[in-house]
């Protein structure tokens, strides 16, 4: 690493009023453009900041409107490409009304995320886009919509929280998910999701305004359409470390009767599910199907390409950001990108093995 | 979308001062804690405030110290999972100390990072970390060093700026990845990069302290040692969009004297390169062998699995926190993590076509 001397320190307000021979409060007065201060405290303060190079503390400055030209986006995991891809259709909307997008990432982490709201408002970002990581812990966005400040959700929902919220309609896709899992024989079907949950899930769970629950009630659906019988032990949550994940392929795949297909709730879940069923050295779709969620391209490079369901993730982005520029009293277009999802049948998809069909054992 | 009542204002300074029945200057300076104000005020303002709901700006807060708790990143593409991991590193290291990270994302454009810069000093962060998208426009860094905000650079470097620079060392893997193409008897090796650069590579063109300026230095290098001839043409710059990167494998790949061999530079170039050669019925490594820099987890579930440089990309992370810690005046941990990159061998390298070695049309 390249050395350097400590940084010389930036000046600030108490420097300004030392140079100009005032008060610390005349000097942030006199800065700040608020209250009296006469035309010579004035001329001997803008001398001083001028000539120790003082930086106008933006947010000082925006006491009056209350407002920088940042938009805070909070995400839960940012290495997840669809919120990579999310990041810059909301970057691409709001760059032309003139803001900049800030980003922080929580881990999908509710004390993190907490935190990232609290941070970005005390940075007074004019408004706030957010995926929400619970669907019940709402508090910390109930008081950035309280105080004024426009918040707007995208991926996820909540339940009775009156805030514009931009989320993909996965009720067709899902359905056809469940559907094209049905027809080609399988009964046994895993899903597995990075969504927290408090325990296993169980049928009636509510799993909040989230794309997971949309996805989980498509299949259910497409059960009861079929007359089928619907196994809600074979949905596994909380997959949100190679170990989770790992835990939950083996609950599905190492028993007796094994899940014969498996819909992974994301990329990043179906890369792990993908390794894990290599590690077994299952063959897809002779052994076992796979449908993963999101179109990414690795997805239709593999072999066999993975059928999955697309979403428009980018429009999403960009449909947050309008929502969020209305909220700010800008003029965006009237007419709103579809955000439908859309299942691609590829090739992971096959009628379940027979050696998946025997009795389970007692 | 859920429909709500535009929000209410957020209570500033002069609603306090009114409510408490005191100068917009008292109350900036009760609030502020700084200036003369008596107990009495005092007392009216806060009282004011907490009726409000009065959210206290903590840049004005922070005259004093003139810092938020926040850190600047600053990088060229986050829908590289690339960056998305070092923002992990970052996160997971700057955490501890109680730091926020806030993020931009910059498109690679140079105009977008000064910007950001800019946006993130206004805001009173902490400190920075850049991955700069140019080695020589730098008058953006050198402004916001000069102003005494510690900024550390990651993944690239800039020639003569004395700031902490936190890389990862190529120099072995990328002349093993030279040696490794070389020894199977291809001449013809391609490099794809999205490096922004005003003009096609030519030899002892500046790349700037860029990994892709010691990735291509490696096979150089590797070439110089056998005595072979090296074809600067085949390096790739400014791959930056689909168009862009299908162009580079036309001049690559669609030519009397095809590339035999093709570098990519990062694994989203890798997925287009993929992409581009499969569309062509090219077979790997029969017809073409392929080295991709980032060993992500897709790399081996495709078919074959690909021979990769891995480097450690959240420790590199890590690395440029510690630095930047260290600037900040925290004690951080003194041993420094290794930041070497390494040669994984998978099975997308092979002897070229024998069909690629046909005499160049005229």
């Amino acid at each position: 690493m390249t050395k350097r001397e400590p940084p010389t320190k930036e000046a600030t307000v108490a420097d300004v009023a030392r140079a100009a021979g005032v008060s610390k409060a005349q000097a942030a007065r006199a800065l700040g453009g608020y209250g009296a201060v006469s035309e010579q405290v004035l001329s001997l303060v803008v001398a001083a900041a001028e000539q120790l190079g003082y930086r106008p503390n933006q947010l000082a400055k925006s006491m009056n409107t209350g407002r920088s030209n940042s938009i805070g986006v909070v995400v839960g995991d940012i290495e997840n490409a669809h919120f990579g891809l999310a990041l810059r259709g909301i970057s691409d909307e709001v760059r032309g009304a003139g803001y900049t997008v800030v980003l922080v990432n929580t881990d999908e982490d509710l004390a993190a995320e907490a935190a990232a709201v609290q941070e970005l408002l005390q940075q007074r970002v004019a408004g706030l886009i957010v995926a929400p990581c619970s669907s019940t812990e709402t508090s910390h966005l109930e008081a950035a919509q309280a105080g004024g400040r426009a918040v707007v959700l995208f991926d996820r929902g909540i339940h009775d929280l009156a805030l514009d919220t931009v989320r993909v309609d996965f009720e067709h896709a899902a359905l056809r998910v469940g559907r094209l899992l049905l027809d080609a024989g399988h009964r046994r079907i895993g899903y597995v999701s990075s969504q927290r949950a408090r325990a296993a899930y169980a049928h009636g769970m509510d799993l909040g305004l989230s794309p997971v629950a949309d996805r989980v009630e498509g299949i259910e659906r497409a059960f009861r359409e079929a007359g089928a019988e619907w196994d809600p032990a074979l949905v596994k949550l909380n997959a949100t470390s190679d170990d989770a994940l790992a835990s939950a392929c083996a609950e599905l795949l190492d028993r007796p009767d094994p899940a014969t297909a498996v819909v992974c709730s994301d990329s990043l879940i179906a890369l792990g599910v993908l390794g894990q069923i290599k590690r077994r050295g299952l063959r897809i779709p002779d052994d076992i199907s796979v449908v993963a969620y999101d179109d990414f391209p690795w997805t239709e490079l593999i072999e066999p390409p993975l059928t999955v369901v697309a979403q428009p993730v980018y429009d999403m982005g960009r449909e947050a950001a309008r929502a969020l520029l209305r909220r700010l009293g800008h003029r965006v277009p009237a007419e709103q990108l579809p955000l439908r999802a859309n299942l691609i049948e590829r090739a992971s998809v096959g009628a379940p093995s027979p050696a998946a069909d025997r009795i389970p054992q007692s």
